[in-house]
């Protein structure tokens, strides 16, 4: 049989191995269990959706990136789905009805984007999406916040770690009113705000001029971009630091005062250059970046109160975020937070390696035990090579971690069988009749 | 602003829901527990490959399904992923020299077939994938068939529901020799037994003619397709069963021998009908069914010794399966092992429920309460209502099934609130301090 031409995974793609596996499910069990304990409930969608759905209202960005196709002889355009919120809510349009309010739903899927594979970006990636829907007070952005911080301190990073960042669209535009910008121009003033820093000088004030901002005007728009305020400012901080009244900047010190009552303060700053690049955003908006400012954002969200309505549902607000499971592996491994061993350590520990000595009757013992010990939900393990050398398969036992081995060997004409504790290195004579329990109760 | 038409999944895919997730979460914990417990570890792979990896050796019935794709303006043709062993023959070969034998791995992947959605087959599903990669003898065929049955026991299935059934593709093309087909119109005749049920008996005879029995061998054909024979079978049934040599027989016998010591007895068949559509089995066959026949194959495998050295690894034995998602919930909806409730009582439950009774320091304890107990990992909700009445708090306490609420009310003065066990409905006072660990003790 000829052998092919070597495969590879398509460029920006990934081949997880059981080590890669185990660090990615170790990350998405802190997802989970953050997303659980906040009550959010888990749901999915298809990995790809009709084209539609993406050219709706998008940013211009994403539908650029889309993995689009067209079947061979169909005549339908699908893409695969670059991110998870236009499925969320054509999924809340077609039972708002049926949903209790609020809908607190998570999602841990697939997402693709055809960009330039490139350090903390690649063409297929998982994110955690987590949505709060059908509540317009602050309380909706405390509870997705609290969930990803609780997430991220599972995973062991701290504040010194990683910080979130907040904004608030409308804060900003009665700062941008402020300084000149007509109301129809906001929505360009937001993205070249989100694009600054990806942009020359020189560009940037070309088409901050273009938007209506005077050469004084200029400098200050930079400056907004530029400012942080500690989480615990107030209002009158906020609004003195936007240059815009008090109660334009009342929103963002309410979201602000909430998150310090639930404990969240010492994670968090404003940081009025925060915008984000989608178009959907209606109100508050937030990063979470990798503390010194290294890396890409980890997280991004925000409220969208109008996109279910978009999607042909009621009008309903909502909050949520997304992260990624590229740049936040990043961070955790730069942060020493991942296993030196490349994620060995995470992967399921054996309770109990069975042996055989090599007698007939004692191989038989050990197809029954290992079927009898598994149906109890124990990980039992056993040699395929054909030695009976005892020493070697203890040897193999203690290479894959196991805690026990069980040694079945001459004994066995007494009834009785080796328990051997490879933690304590300790060993004892245990009855046939009993060996299934004793393991069953030491690995409980 | 307008609102759009409305938007669908596309057609064979689906959207799930949280109680619909809470289904497909139960299923996929019991395949990764069987899993693990027989110490298979978890791997992933790209949703899409490129396309070539699926011309190499599918089944052309697989190639005709593909959802395949180019982007605009790149000239990579790509496919979503129609099944994975190819993926895990890459992965394989990729790094044959540094992995351990055997390899043992397991998958959970999404997977993508163009066909014509019907009862249970659609165009995405999941499918859980256990191979076991370098073992020649039976106890491969052994641990993963062991894997399968754990599983569906787990699911709540027993012998009387589900059967599996086992073949040898050695076994018989020996008894297919003896019927007068050559060597090389071996192919042909099992793909000719594999597709027997969905063509007329005339078609049938008239291929089975052209492939060169004779009228007599035609009816022995027919009537070795349809060969059931218990599982404690030896050779000599088998080789009669067959016309063929009771040393070509051995092999599906040592199997069967094995499968009776490892317990499995009791679920297995032999049945000669079984042949699997997959090109790429050279040994081993095997199916699970639904006992009384209905549905369509729940899980299917085998051993395919040349596939890997295909991929451009080494050549290695290899033995596996794969089981979706799909005809498995139709079968455990059927025999009755899904809860009632659609999987409402799937959902994770609460632990407890905040209830602030309307004080400005019962909200800030409520807020701190939360934080507290939610990074302790207990599950806390709390309503986003207006209503401050205790009353109609408790009874949306009761309706998402929390296991305890907590009221902050007037005894908040004397440093205490109300322990309430939903379950047991009765009702203590509690200090502060002591809420947090008397909680967490009695959910622990």
């Amino acid at each position: 049989m000829a052998s092919q031409a070597n495969h590879q995974a398509p460029k920006g793609t990934r081949d997880f191995y059981p080590r890669d596996m185990a660090i990615r499910r170790h990350i998405e069990g802190a997802w989970r269990h953050a997303s659980v304990v906040h009550g959010f409930e888990e749901i999915d969608g298809p990995t790809f959706e009709h084209l539609s759905l993406y050219t709706v209202k998008s940013g211009e960005g994403i539908v650029n990136e889309l993995f689009s196709f067209r079947r061979a002889g169909g005549d339908d355009d699908y893409a695969l789905r670059p991110e998870f919120t236009p499925t969320l809510a054509r999924m809340v349009a077609a039972r708002a009805g049926g949903l209790p309010t609020p809908v607190k739903w998570f999602a841990i899927p697939t997402h693709f984007r055809a960009e330039r594979p490139q350090r903390g970006r690649l063409r297929e990636f998982i994110q955690w999406n987590v949505d709060l829907i059908g509540i317009e007070g602050a309380q909706a952005e405390v509870d997705v916040l609290s969930t990803a911080v609780v997430a991220l301190e599972r995973l062991g990073l701290t504040p010194a770690d990683v910080r979130v960042k907040l904004s608030h669209r409308g804060a900003v535009a009665a700062g941008l009113r402020a300084l000149g910008v007509d109301a129809d121009r906001l929505a360009e003033a937001f993205t070249l705000l989100d694009r600054r820093d990806k942009m020359e000088a020189k560009d940037f004030d070309a088409r901050a001029l273009a938007i209506g901002l005077s050469a004084s005007a200029l400098e200050r728009f930079g400056e907004l971009a530029r400012t942080k305020l500690s989480i615990d400012s107030d209002a009158a901080a906020i609004g003195k630091a936007l240059g815009c009244d008090v109660a334009d900047a009342e929103p963002l010190a309410e979201l602000a005062r909430k998150l310090c009552a639930a404990q969240l303060g010492p994670w968090c700053d404003i940081d009025l250059g925060i915008v984000r690049g989608l178009a959907y955003y209606t109100g508050s908006v937030f990063e979470i970046h990798e503390a010194s400012g290294a890396e890409r954002a980890i997280a991004g969200g925000g409220r969208y109160d109008k996109l279910i309505e978009l999607f042909g549902g009621p009008s309903m607000p909502a909050v949520g975020f997304g992260m990624g499971d590229v740049v936040l592996g990043l961070v955790l491994k730069e942060r020493g937070k991942l296993p030196a061993d490349e994620g060995e350590s995470l992967l399921p520990r054996p309770d109990v390696f069975l042996i055989s000595a090599g007698a007939e009757a004692a191989d038989q013992l050990l197809a029954q035990l290992a079927a009898r010990m598994r149906r109890l939900g124990l990980h039992v393990r056993h040699t395929y090579k054909a030695t009976r050398n005892v020493g070697k398969i203890l040897s193999e036992a203690g290479k894959c971690r196991s805690r026990f081995a069980v040694i079945i060997g001459a004994e066995l004409e007494q009834g009785m069988v080796a328990l051997k504790d490879l933690d304590a290195n300790s060993q004892s004579l245990v009855p046939v009749a009993e060996i299934v329990e004793k393991i069953t109760r030491a690995c409980a």
